[in-house]
């Protein structure tokens, strides 16, 4: 506990009295004590989430999202977490099933396209042991090609992104591997040069999920979807990198894919 | 769809051949379909919700969030929504259930206590008659009187929101109202002279949904835990008003409340 609520005695007294008799309906029908002291004992994590679990997020900026390199090797704190949707689905989790012995990780890296994780997969990754595995990788790839930085096809996406998922599944079999789908919002950097090339990329992404057996999240589906409800800009400013409504839109359907559930 | 989207049909191909094949495993251990086709049918809402109901946020800044009086008219949009979790909560809740219908309003006014609800409480509540409506008040209950800006004490508090309780249960006796615990964090404006006091509203609001029998959103408890994470300041600068990382988290535990599970 923080030194911010140990002096609060009161505070903590009347949370005890709140948790005895607050209850939820669930949409099964049923009704469970939404007791947070209920739901944290942590056995009952859902989806692909275990008690002791670690959770290693990796990918590119969306992924980095400003996270501090000096503080990356202490789970757990939003320093090392970055400000992106890894923190915030992290954090969720984490208030969520405080009890449940989570170590929750991020090896982001800006500008990384599935080569550059394939070339410091060993250290952080596969040294890391993760029991899940959340991989966001795909918008360099295509991107830094079309600027001409970068050789690049989505063939060559496919081929070093299918052995790196290989190559993971052999070293650590029981780990249990979240694909994310990269995306984009029309707007900003995005334009009208990224299409049809792009949905390829996303699309190779789906097949290796589908390969590999992995659940897919389908960002890019669900930011199409949220632009009934506000501009391109309001998601993603350049078009690539996720506001904070995008972060926290990114870290719902996350939770959803790895935890089960709404 | 926005026209980001309807000019993209390799994009709904391939959309619509990832949604035929994505499965999730869920808490309850079965496979469901994850299909974003099926699961937004508008009989599936869980918790409280149904499709074609309206939703209504009312409260103060926290709920007011920057959103645009002259948009308020029109449902869903963000920028009637404003920017704070009443907006991510409810895009949240529309880009799950596209197709159930929802209208989602919001009626937060920065400043607010819970006696100038009452005030515009048949224009900007009864009016829209809400299947739904959550109420965010309580923290200028306490601040201003603390000021010495107004003479409210925890007893006028919880008499005058019996009393907007009572009025709403009366005049649409089927809504279901979700009651949001008022909360702070240690840093800011909130100093050693918010405690004990403050923690009596928070206990009075919960009294409340317990005689209600409302769903109760226990913010304070959320962001006391949040702060084994990150210091108080991350998720609200001034003690009081979310950052965006505060809002998504409680986005997130509203709709636990609202829509069951996670």
């Amino acid at each position: 506990m923080s030194e911010d609520s140990t002096s609060n005695s009161f505070n903590q007294v009347t949370r005890r009295s709140f948790l005895k008799t607050s209850t939820i309906t669930l949409a099964a029908g049923g009704l469970i004590s939404s007791s947070y002291g209920k739901q944290v004992k942590g056995s009952k994590l859902g989806g692909l989430l275990a008690a002791n679990d670690v959770v290693l997020f990796q990918g590119d900026s969306i992924t980095d999202a400003g996270r501090s390199r000096e503080t990356a090797s202490k789970p757990n704190l939003q320093a090392g977490l970055g400000s992106g949707y890894a923190w915030l689905a992290g954090a969720e989790l984490l208030v969520d099933y405080p009890d449940a012995n989570l170590s929750i990780y991020n090896r982001g890296i800006s500008g990384n396209k599935v080569h550059q994780l394939a070339e410091r997969w060993q250290v952080e990754c596969l040294d890391i042991k993760p029991n899940v595995l959340s991989i966001l990788i795909g918008v360099n790839d295509f991107w830094h090609a079309l600027n001409g930085n970068y050789k690049g096809t989505v063939e060559i996406y496919e081929k070093d992104y299918r052995e790196l998922l290989k190559r993971t599944s052999k070293a650590l079999p029981k780990t249990k591997i979240i694909i994310c789908e990269p995306f984009v919002l029309r707007c900003g950097a995005v334009n009208d040069k990224w299409f049809l090339e792009f949905d390829k990329y996303r699309a190779a992404s789906k097949k290796l999920a589908d390969e590999f057996k992995a659940p897919f999240v389908p960002f890019q589906t669900i930011f199409d979807r949220a632009l009934n409800y506000a501009p391109p800009a309001h998601w993603a400013g350049d078009g690539v990198y996720p506001s904070s409504s995008g972060a926290s839109l990114m870290a719902h359907h996350w939770l959803q894919a790895a935890a089960g559930g709404r």
